[in-house]
């Protein structure tokens, strides 16, 4: 299907997301962390630049929060992708 | 159907969004972002102020955060359509 | 049934949203920003108001994020209401 | 059951919200515009206060976003409750 | 299970949650509120410094608007819950 | 499967997620909080740090409310995951 998707340059060929399925919650929490940290790369892939704004947010309670927030959307779908694990 | 959505002149008549179904989770979240930045254009559509505006966003954590956020609902979305791509 | 939703005057009484269903992911896109935008109007009723605020919030990079944001909430009610256009 | 909901000493006694079930889309965006508003007098019941505060975030390009987000989310449960009017 | 839960030395050891079940969409939107005042005393148990805090958010709009956005997915997890108060 | 969550040095070995699933609302809302915790000790490692943070967020309004809706996002998780703790 011609999707946006097909024809936007994806920034990376690389294959970083083979599958929403994990063994576990806990891989599904840090596949949750990692899905939300390569979002925040399409608006800024210059990891040097993210690495700089690291002591700022991490040292910012609402900052702090908002991470968690974010993290907790993108763990609803993963968790629902692997039907919370629940067997 | 006469819904709202027909009778607002759409802004681009090009057909960008075909479908929600992708063939591979990294299709479905590059689809996620292409959404999340036409909504954005369905507010300013002119792409010059939107790149102008890229140096400041980039590089404001806060701004980083939301974005991610908002990818995160967006794929949420488009992993449903998908059934997870759990086949 | 006597919901608040029938007793409060409704601000227009002109049919508006006669269905969620839409024939296209696209339509189903612009319904969503036309519903994002008609829950704007119950707060601030006044268009040329609004118009005043645009060229704000339209150069505010934190505010276009928030606008996709809210469009995917939106968005995400509708591609279910529709089962995601998947046959 | 004996769960926070009847300890809590309801503030209003009045039976405003007896289904969520409308009989139609636009009386669902009415009703979540309904509940949302009922949820900021549980912040704040003063209605002249709430009265005070319009002008302010009336003219308030982020507060309008922030509206239309908030409605877009009662509205979500309450267009799962109506299995979005399919029929 | 040995989850976090158990581990966490619960706050408060009271039974304040024996269910999300409610008899009907007003109570349940009671829980709700509740719901989002508890998880508010996690991070601040002291009572008397929440209402110092009330006069500030209870007069500015920016934070009303954000307490129906809390409180609306809390009450979108209680009306699932309760299969929407359907029958 | 090769996943981000895999190749990623998952900053913790210990498990302490191993499931969702609770006995009771009460263990899921603390299971949530104790999630959300942990999604911000993903960017804050340091809890000497996040214990400095405390005295800033837990007296403000803003931040306490945001506390809130993102324990909310958790949740909905973890009840959907416990099948709302229904039988």
């Amino acid at each position: 299907a011609d999707s946006p998707a097909t024809d936007m340059n994806a920034p990376e060929a690389e294959v970083w997301l083979p599958t929403l399925l994990t063994d576990t919650p806990q891989q599904g929490f840090e596949l949750a962390v990692g899905m939300a940290r390569r979002a925040v790369k399409t608006a800024q892939p210059d990891v040097e630049v993210l690495k700089s704004l690291r002591p700022g947010y991490a040292t910012d309670a609402g900052s702090l929060i908002d991470v968690s927030g974010v993290a907790a959307t993108w763990f609803a779908t993963i968790a629902a992708a692997n039907d919370y694990w629940r067997e």
